[in-house]
């Protein structure tokens, strides 16, 4: 999903209001079988007698919302939008299983098009083992895709994002800014694939699955998904900066959002690698008593100014 | 889902042409726990060691492609959002679970459009006992929804389309062309609320999971469905007129589309009940051995006329 799930895709404003649709919704559905609902990166369901629970996200790609013809090739769109789906998967420690995709393309894209975008879908698919088992298809005047995954974890050991305790050390792993870098005028090569072809991170989310407390993907920018990391897990959070990817500003790093990476949280006593499969690990501060979701960076406090979708709707 | 999948979707023009994709589509992704993956209304996955099938399906419904906000309430829209998807769960015996919605609003609608929304698709959701458990909002140009439903069948239980035999019985609950008159102008209140709020056939489903021997719902009109079904079981069809909506045309009820019935086959051996719950149950033909997903009325061949979104974009 876009990791910000109904209540939590807000800005301080408009909380209050989203949190109220938030219990509305959750409060009014019989809820058999779930194990959590709204409001993580997945949800997690409970399939009758099965060993494992099961991971549900659904997440939109829209042209000119997330991105534009003109920059965005067909097969990096189709990559991107599985990837988003997978990266929800591996923030909670998930394997991937089946997916499917809902797509609505315009009369200018003919076979060519969808062709390419299903190659790039594919590629990704099958590296991760995960099957395209259905969806929908239909024409409208944009490009809209909605990809759904299921994933699978061990009964009740899926990572969620409300577990941190005080004491934690937070850590990120890779370098942050690069997808936002990749998008600027003049950016370098490896930054432009950074923006479109992000690498969920699978094995690093089940390896994690038994070492952190808490976990989420970066997808709207460490400060506004850092702010909802703690608010779930009822904690402030203390950080100094982030690494940052080669070129990518300070600002980019914390606010950039897209880059699909993990945050997570372990106990101090927890020895974790600095690099796991050739992705850095780094320790970027301590989850701390204090009002939840508030954010401090070098001690003054950091406003989640990630990317908000409702921020001129809702509020 | 539009209950006509990747390969489905098509008019004899375009089959060869969506058949080929399909094929790289279903060859290309490691199907592991995958029992039926795409061109039913649902696929089915087994999750490891539960006496269950999964169903899963997704469905979108777009502004000025499936409604418009002249014509259609949000609390309408809401509860057919989802009831497109439980009417493929109700099409392949299925009890539905849990589900998401990727919902894509614009700046016009705020609170009180998207409280409406909801209204209507937890009014829905609740009779139905299928729990909201995630999605992604964003927003667009135009409205966007796509639902994910994923039901339940106990294990090989589940109906498909493709297990028509030769001399099968062809029956269809309700009667057609409803939801066609019901968006023409001067309809009826019945018809338009037949538009507006169809009724997924869930507990009928169930019902004749141990009777049918293949169904699948119509949504997209009798002609081009029934021709999908034939196809699929690799059977021609004979039918006569089925029975009409009142007020509607033979040419809406055979057509139309977004009716929502079930569309099922039983051996000739089979009592089935004339009504079930209040619904008709009628028998409009019979499968026989021929060219597969031909389709007769009266002797006379039968175009698949139904709605296909893909007439003009990949052929």
């Amino acid at each position: 999903m876009q990791r910000v799930k109904y209540q939590q895709r807000d800005n301080p404003a408009s909380e209050g209001r989203l949190t109220e649709l938030f219990r509305v919704l959750t409060g009014s559905t019989v809820a058999s079988g779930v194990v959590l609902g709204i409001g993580d990166d997945c949800a997690i369901v409970r399939p009758r007698g099965s060993p494992d629970d099961l991971l549900l996200t659904s997440d939109l790609l829209i042209e000119n919302v997330h991105f534009r013809l003109s920059t965005h090739r067909p097969e990096d769109i189709g990559w991107k939008a599985l990837a988003r789906g997978l990266s929800d998967i591996a923030s909670m420690g998930g394997q991937p299983r089946w997916c499917l995709l809902s797509l609505a393309v315009k009369t200018g894209c003919g076979e060519r098009w969808i062709d390419a975008f299903y190659r790039g879908f594919l590629e990704l698919a099958r590296r991760e083992r995960t099957a395209l088992v259905g969806g929908d298809l239909a024409r409208a005047d944009k490009i809209v895709c909605d990809i759904m995954v299921c994933g699978a974890a061990p009964r009740g050991k899926a990572l969620r994002r409300d577990g941190a305790h005080t004491g934690d050390v937070i850590y990120v792993s890779g370098l942050l800014g690069g997808s936002a870098l990749g998008l600027s005028k003049g950016a370098t090569r490896t930054a432009r694939r950074r923006h479109l072809r992000p690498e969920p991170r699978l094995s690093l989310g089940r390896f994690l699955r038994q070492r952190a407390t808490a976990a989420m993907d970066l997808s709207d920018g460490l400060s506004l998904d850092l702010h909802r990391l703690a608010l779930a897990s009822g904690l402030a959070a203390e950080i100094t900066a982030p690494p940052q990817f080669p070129g990518a500003t300070r600002d980019q790093a914390l606010n950039g959002g897209e880059d699909y990476e993990l945050l997570f949280t372990a106990p101090l006593s927890r020895r974790l690698p600095a690099e796991f499969e050739g992705v850095p690990i780094t320790r970027i501060g301590m989850m701390r008593k204090g009002r939840a979701g508030a954010v401090t960076l070098d001690g003054a406090p950091l406003d989640p100014l990630g990317y908000d979708h409702f921020r001129n709707i809702c509020c």
